[in-house]
This record gives structure tokens, sequence and C-alpha cells, in this order.
């Protein structure tokens, strides 16, 4: 890094502590920044700061927004007595994109993991049982399917299934233009578990 | 992009238009950089203003620096007869890391690139056309081993001859650690020509 002045070096050490940015990519990076046109440069700069300053919780559901309750919370045409519960915003944006479903959200911002000290607390839990005492049908529980979202499932559904609330997690299979012959052997499982009449 | 906020889509916008940051890198490097504290986050901010403000061509190798004469230039413990005529800052950087070369260095900003419709004209050719009236001795080319580097070394020898100056360029070969198995044959044919007695 002492190969280059002081400015660059701080530039690519800065860009170098975010997360996928290898030493090589920030370098590339930077001297991209450096060449770039003025104006660009402190749109960028300025982006950064205003998105920092002005996102923040929505009071309902959670999610990252730059108002107090976010539009999909302050919708009418939303189903609100259905709530998905997903770790982070990017899950709730993935959810968003297929158009299909019409409830609202409740973003935990991580999931209940033992191993890196990750516990109910640690996460937005209790601000989704708040929600549970208006007039909500259904939960359904869209944590990643990996270890901790499972763990994450499964502590919620215990929470919920005694206030009387149907709980329902989203389901495993065969990712649509999967090819069988590449898939793990606990998917398929879950696969043939979950099968429909055609 | 338009299932985010206004102001993380602007973060998100921003950090994709950057070389090598698809849209699944910029959120994730989005909802980073806002879950950072503010602190760091206007560090980012700053220094890259900053690096853009401050940084600029050195007079004398017009390598990217905060000086207007870069250290390299500016040391007297460099062979200053020596020039190295490299692409960009970064492969000045590749050269300096080795720790084995004295000299000093040219930057091009760049490589002819008729495909591209990059002329001499645009690469810093007539600068280091003018250092050449000075007192130097080798200008050693170390262009990339692209057809566009080649394309420039053979340009900027055939200017440099008639001066008189002793021209070379660094070699081709078989990559240290190389596996020969794995290496393309115009290398290998090179690395044959260029056998050295031993």
């Amino acid at each position: 890094m002492n190969y280059y002045s002081e400015q660059i070096s701080k530039l690519i050490e800065e860009l170098s502590s975010l997360p996928g940015i290898g030493s090589k990519s920030a370098q590339r990076l930077a001297f991209h920044i450096i060449g770039m046109p003025q104006e660009r440069v402190e749109r960028l700069s300025n982006v950064i700061v205003e998105a920092k300053r002005k996102v923040r919780y929505c009071k309902c559901c959670q999610t990252l927004t730059d108002r107090d309750i976010c539009p999909i919370c302050a919708s009418e045409k939303r189903d609100h007595k259905t709530i998905m519960v997903v770790e982070n915003t990017r899950d709730l944006a993935a959810y968003e994109k297929t158009q299909k479903y019409n409830g609202v959200y409740h973003v935990l911002h991580g999931a209940i993991s033992p191993m890196l000290g990750i516990g109910p607390a640690d996460i937005r839990l209790k601000e989704l049982m708040v929600r549970l005492q208006g007039d909500v049908s259904e939960v359904i529980i869209a944590t990643n399917s990996s270890l901790e979202g499972e763990t994450t499932a499964m502590y919620i559904s215990k929470l919920i299934k005694p206030i009387g609330i149907l709980c329902t997690r989203i389901a495993n299979g065969v990712p649509v233009g999967g090819d069988l012959e590449y898939i793990d052997e606990v998917t398929l499982t879950r696969a043939l578990d979950g099968r429909k009449e055609l």
C-alpha cells in the first residue's frame, strides 16, 4: 500500500475494509474514482453520507427506509393481516420483486446464531410480538434456509403458536431451472416430502 | 432497485456504476455502509472527495500522486538515467513492490488501441519524449503483454531508437511457480526463444 501516495493509500484502505472488496479491487476502484469527473465523485460521496443520515428503521416492520413508516406498511392496498418475517431488507426486496406477495413484512435484521452469540434479544423479535397483539391472521416465516434461519424459524413458531395465529414456513425444494444432479440430498429429500398432486 | 427507498436506491445505483461491482454487490455494500458507524461513513465519504481533490499527475513521470513531483522522481537515490515506461500507476506500484528496480518511471495512462480509438496522442507519450531530451541512457518498456501493450511498445521503440537511446522490453516467459501444462503456446514459445545459459 505504501507504494502509493498518502491520499491514494487512504482511499484504498477505506475501500478494502468494505465487504467483498479485496486489496486488488480496492486499488482498481480507487484509481477509477480518482479518474471520475469531479461532480460524480462528489455525488458518490454525498449519497453515502445522505443514505447513512436519512435511512432509518420503519417504526412498524423495521425495514430500512427513509421515512418513519415504509411505503409497504403505509399502503392501504396491502393485506396487513399477513406478516412475512425475513432476515433483512434485501430479502424483503427479493420477495417484492416476485410481485406475488400482497401482505406486509417484518424484518429481523439477523438470525439467531448460538455460534456467533446472537440470541433472540439481538434481533427484532420483540417488535414482531408487539405487532402480533393487533389483528394478524398469518405469520409466514421466510428466514434463510440455513442453520441460523431454521433455528430462528423454529424459535419464532414456538412463540407464535400459543397465541393461536397461523404460522407457516416457505417451502424447501428444487429451485426452478435447477438441475437435480447438482442439488444436495437434503433439498432433494425435502422436495420429495413436499410433493404435490398434479 | 425501486424495491428500496429512494436514498438506498440512489446509493445502490452509484455503487453499481463502479467497475467490478454488480447489482448484488452494490446492494450488499449499500446495506453495509448504512450499518457502519456514523464516523466511519463520514471518513469514507471524505477520503473519496479528498483523494479526488488532492491527487494529481506528477509533473515529471505523470504518475498519480498528491505532490507536484512524486517521491520517486524527487529521490536522489534513484537512477534518473533509466526510465521504465508503464501503462498506469498500479503497474508502477507492482514494480516498486519487487524492490529490485532503482530507476525512475514514466506512466502513460493507457495504451495505444486502434480498436478503442486510443492513439499515441491520447496517452502521455509527448511528456516522455520531452524527458528523453535530458540525460537518459535506457528506456525499459514495461507495458502489458497484451495486444495494446505490445502495440504501444513497438510504437515507442520506433520513436526512441532514432534518438540513440537504448530501448529494452521486459521479458516474456513462464511465470515463476507457473505450471507449463496450463501456459499458452505463445508464452511457451517466447520462453524458449528467451532461454538463457545456466
